[in-house]
């Protein structure tokens, strides 16, 4: 039972770590950086679905990267593209609309 | 790209199909039926999508099921078990705090 309550858990939250990501990295950052942000704005989330995230959303174009050699270890920043702000904006929107959806529920469900 | 942008809003969606339903399914409802109201509430969902996730849902103990004889046509009306109420207590909650982590992200957005 609890195993699948937490699969419901993460299916909520799955979606709002892209939303997330192409929000914050309008000011380009590195993955560690990210991570540690994401968990201060209250995403749980880890570097093992982070960094794969990250690439995947560089490879659809929502994020570009490029590496920054100056600092002692060389790190690879990203930054939300403009296609990538479109989508940010597209989920921000959905969120808001699933809000009402979901606020829409209780005005119907049993006070039982 | 316009197939990775529906994923990711796709994405964004899925678990709160799964909250709507135990919402609704306070009240017995059966499939068809729930499908319209989940429509009239503005959540996209269609058929092939609803049925498997009500049966997942009962095997995973959030859903009881019942047949209903007494209509020319019978129907499986689906309710949400007490196991079904705390998962979508849980995901409100969840839902909520999500919505906060969202918020806050804008905060620090930059203005460009």
């Amino acid at each position: 039972m609890s195993e699948s309550f937490d699969t419901h858990l993460q299916e909520l939250r799955r979606g709002t770590i892209v939303l997330a990501c192409l929000q914050l990295l309008r000011t380009p950052g590195y993955g560690y950086g990210l991570l540690e942000e994401l968990q201060h704005h209250g995403f749980a989330t880890d570097a093992n679905t982070l960094y794969p995230l990250l690439r995947r959303l560089e490879k659809q174009g929502f994020l570009t990267s490029e590496w920054h050699t100056e600092e002692p270890r060389p790190r690879k920043f990203y930054s939300t593209s403009a296609d990538g702000v479109r989508l940010a904006e597209t989920l921000t929107a959905e969120w808001t609309a699933l809000t009402s959806a979901i606020t829409s529920l209780s005005d119907d469900t049993p006070t039982a």
